[in-house]
């Protein structure tokens, strides 16, 4: 299934003892349809408590008939709108929604402009200017295949950091900064690092060549910059 | 002053006892800055639970001294960032802001794509297509010094609903419907109703002279098709 979900009042996407979650608040939905037999919910990864989805994914099995027509229909219906499931398909018995993906999208947006209340959840309220042509050229160093272990302090000395970066795009949309990245798979806030780490660039903070620096490191340089999960979109995931 | 505000979260704008109001939370600030006096905020004109303002404004008299810009970051800094005060200037003593108020511009949102969780309080998610070149057919009666009671049921029976539409513009930008009027003042719910009406048209249950016969029948014809708040914005105030 494909599925959206506005993060704000979540925390994050994975299951946790007494917390409201995403991961919960479906598998409590598609219990009630598999006439009250657990169902496990498999998504193509976790998204931190606050980051938005337009396009998550996952996988469950169902025991029992229903058309997709009518599950799409009730799952909508029993979820209150902070979750919207868009499609539902049959897929092979093999398939699996985390194993399976083959790339993901993940959007950042940066408001440079005025604060703004009503996008206070929905963008990272920056408001300073940033000079998106440093910061493009600085991305380039990191779109290839690279051991990302600099933008991942929580797992820094985990075995295997190296992810391979498709594309960077960044845009200026009337103040809104918008930072869409295409990989084959983010470890565990790399996209936020990135663009904390791009910021600096773009504050001129730093210069075009740190970034490349703090690839080279390979976690001796310790990133300390972060940005604000409300700003976070997983905007599409590809098998 | 000028300032921003994202509604979802408040009981409108005016005062109430016991309930959380955008007037109460500036009121309870200022009176903090007026070392401890209280402080009389009034505004353009009130707005209902749930709806935005991007441009309200209103005046106060504050006892104590104080720089403009001073005055504006720690209003800032004890608001917490569901309103916005954008700007602050010394007015003349006879200045009113609502009294004074010259045109006032609204904006409503609609979503005739897919049911979208990010935007969920802020659009109303119609989610269904609407004929855009009937609507803007349509709204060419509104334009002009109407008597516009039938466009507010609450105050039917009140002495002068006459009111003037300088223009409304409709545009679909990626299937959201913007919605803007310009006005020399509108009645309660008055730009709901109007939207509420139009959708009417947009959807074909109504034919475009419609409008002209709820106009014409002075509140006669009762107006029932009214549209959720989250998709309404105050956009600006002119004085």
């Amino acid at each position: 299934m494909t599925f959206s979900y506005d993060g704000t009042n979540f925390n994050g996407y994975q299951k946790q003892p007494n917390k409201r979650t995403i991961q919960k608040e479906i598998e409590d939905v598609l219990k009630q349809i598999n006439n009250g037999k657990d169902v496990s919910v498999y998504s193509s990864g976790r998204t931190d408590a606050g980051v938005h989805a337009l396009n998550q994914k996952a996988h469950f099995d169902l025991d029992v008939n229903i058309k997709l027509y009518g599950l799409k229909k009730t799952l909508n219906k029993k979820l209150n709108g902070e979750i919207y499931i868009k499609d539902v398909s049959i897929v092979d018995n093999k398939f699996h929604a985390r194993y399976f993906v083959k790339k993901k999208i993940y959007s950042y947006y940066i408001n440079t402009s005025e604060f703004d209340p009503i996008r206070k959840n929905y963008c990272y309220q920056y408001c300073d200017k940033l000079n998106i042509s440093k910061m493009k050229k600085a991305s380039k160093y990191l779109v290839g295949e690279h051991d990302f272990r600099s933008f991942c302090k929580e797992e820094k000395d985990k075995e295997n950091c190296v992810r391979r970066i498709y594309n960077i795009s960044i845009n200026n949309v009337n103040g809104i900064v918008k930072i869409t990245l295409v990989g084959n798979g983010f470890l565990r806030k790399m996209v936020r690092n990135i663009v904390g780490e791009l910021i600096e660039v773009g504050n001129g903070k730093k210069d075009i060549k740190y970034i490349k620096e703090l690839i080279d490191s390979k976690g001796e340089i310790h990133n300390k910059k972060s940005v604000p999960a409300c700003g976070l979109y997983l905007d599409d995931v590809m098998y």
